[in-house]
């Protein structure tokens, strides 16, 4: 067993949640390469050296604390949201580094340390996975641009000093990723640990519908062609439709309603709007996208609405290795006995670019009320302890 | 009969329409005290003084052409959308400069001229007339500000030096405004003129719904309190139960969406958007402000989510006076037979004011395809020249 020290963990945590706090409940503002992230990155690099493993910043930000020889790595990312909480990717960080300590005080085995940098998308999400993998070329993820107008390219200067060589994946066994829920399960089982079985794949189309813009007294209900309520007659069959193939967990969002010219008295002659759609099996995806891109044509022809669909990237969904899931299984079983569960993963996360080079796994504690993104976010510190204990005890079998 | 003359009225049609003319169709941008409003309103002024009439601009930019003696006074707003038609408004104060010509040819009887300030609304809709009247106090019109921050005290200073005594609205007897339909009736029915009955009354809500923002991949759709969705639940049940209240003209519109935080990964925590309804009968707005407030109040007490309705200024049907009605609708007999038919307007007008003050009646010409507000807007010149037919006609009738 790995000595691990809750006290210790919990101090850091909340050492870590001073960078960047928001004032408001245990909130954070720390958005990816933002002084505050660079300060935070800083000081989990000087936590590092002193546990004994060496700090390494790679051209995009990523930190890794290196243990010597090849062995599994831990870790989250510790940007937040730009009003975000304090566990969202800081409770991963935190929890490798205890037990990479623990693991440095026990004699072995090799533990490594990682934060990515930019899960939460200043840039595009999970852009520092992303770039460590290989699967977004730095060059093209240089080209992205914030809300502000800034570049990645111009905004990972503020770290340019700190960039060394490139980490290479092999030198790593396998990474596992304790993370918060960011949903409700856990919460409502009563339980205090998941195992991830995958991470659920993630789809989302842009539509676009043009009707006729036009005055809001003089145009007949029969004559108009407006785009809102083609929004609405999309939204309202996708919700009868969809229940019909979805589990309990599927999910479908339109979160992002953009409405032209947007006045009281003009029948609105443009909505552009997201549809997102998220499960675990691919299989339901597809079926999804036929309904979707079928409800969206169907009703935009029936109201002589012009349409355009613009793709964004689909996420696959990813599927934890065994192994892994085996050991963080049992290690519940020993420290959560009867409190724990195996259940998917309804976020993206940093683990499912790293299962690209290497077998990967998660871990979940929960959210209270399930709340993520958000100020409020929080979870009880007993939770935290037993997710850290699971973590140390799945990386002692490992040894 | 008033010797009118088709070619001057179309000529000073044309004329006007250079200014601030778009370079799209027969577009204009000509919104108010623009330079091109003024230097629109300045040439007025000197057809006005050709044209034997004593040019007077008041305090907020109305601009009168005085007859001597009282009488009848005719005319609309020489202001244009930002990006608007040739003929709003403008048809209505060419043809009254045209009809007042003929009279002052003719020996009688006095027309008087008008073009108001501000139809369009840069500082809210029908400013001019509504501070002539003295339904809005023009200290308070003046706190006013357009999307750009200026306020109507700091815009109306370009026309300062142009502004005399106000004109009581006692040297007249009445008012008729000619205008585009701005709709699709007319033109569907074949008809060159029509006589309008009512102005509409309109009213508007502003619904706030605050529901939870959250995570769209972990929050379960049994969870979410989604405002996007409630905006769509009432939107799609209005549109069932206004259907059963509603007559051929009924209108009601959400025009307006804003969402919060507006990106596809977030279940939206917020939903802003406008509710209008018009309707020619007080009643029957009446029965659709119950059905609105109720539907409102049921879909969000259903769905947990936060209700917040802000109120905007209502305003009443307004009745044509039946005299003025009968001079026009025995003139459209005579100019336009069987090509005429009495019709509600469905858009507010500068006449609706004025009828606090005076008897007002209005005409409409067609709208090409019902389009207004848009470079596109058209009428055909046959229509044009009926309605300015028709209109000297009921003149005549009044001397």
């Amino acid at each position: 067993m790995l000595p691990v020290q809750p006290d210790r963990f919990l101090a850091d945590l909340h050492n870590l949640r001073r960078f960047g706090a928001a004032g408001v409940a245990k909130g954070v503002i720390r958005p990816a390469f933002s002084d505050a992230d660079v300060a935070a990155r800083e000081w989990l690099a000087a936590q590092m050296t002193e546990a004994g493993l060496k700090p390494r910043f790679d051209a995009v930000g990523n930190l890794f604390g290196l243990a010597k020889g090849r062995g599994i790595l831990l870790g989250s990312h510790s940007d937040s949201q730009p009003a975000g909480g304090w566990l969202d990717g800081a409770f991963g960080v935190i929890a490798a580094l205890e037990v990479a300590r623990a693991a440095q005080d026990a004699g072995g085995p090799p533990v490594s340390v990682v934060s990515f940098q930019d899960e939460e998308g200043r840039f595009g999400a999970t852009v520092g996975s992303g770039v460590w993998t290989g699967a977004v070329p730095l060059a093209e993820a240089d080209n992205a641009v914030d809300d502000a107008g800034v570049t990645l390219a111009s905004a990972r200067r503020a770290m340019a000093h700190l960039a060394g060589d490139p980490v290479p994946s092999d030198r790593f066994t396998g990474f596992i990723e304790p993370h918060i829920e960011q949903g409700p399960w856990l919460e409502q089982a009563g339980h205090a640990v998941g195992v991830v079985t995958t991470i659920v794949g993630l789809r989302q189309i842009e539509v676009t519908l043009d009707g006729q813009q036009n005055h809001a007294g003089t145009t007949s209900m029969a004559l108009r062609r407006d785009a809102v309520q083609g929004m609405v007659a999309i939204a309202s069959a996708l919700n009868a439709r969809l229940a019909e193939v979805a589990t309990e967990r599927t999910v479908w969002t339109i979160g992002r309603v953009v409405v032209s010219p947007n006045a009281g008295s003009i029948v609105p002659g443009r909505c552009v709007f997201s549809v997102q759609w998220r499960d675990a099996d691919s299989a339901r995806l597809d079926r999804m996208e036929t309904i979707i891109r079928d409800t969206v044509a169907e009703v935009a022809a029936a109201r002589g609405l012009r349409l355009n669909v613009g793709e964004q990237p689909a996420l696959p969904p990813v599927a934890m290795d065994a192994h892994l899931q085996d050991l963080l299984a049992r290690s519940a079983e020993d420290f959560a006995p009867g409190r724990w569960q195996r259940m998917p993963s309804g976020a993206v996360h940093d683990a499912g670019y790293v299962a690209r080079v290497l077998p990967v796994a998660m871990l979940f504690v929960p959210s209270i009320g399930g709340i993520s993104h958000d100020f409020a976010e929080d979870t009880d510190e007993a939770d935290l302890v037993a997710g850290l204990r699971v973590l140390a005890g799945a990386v002692a079998r490992t040894g």
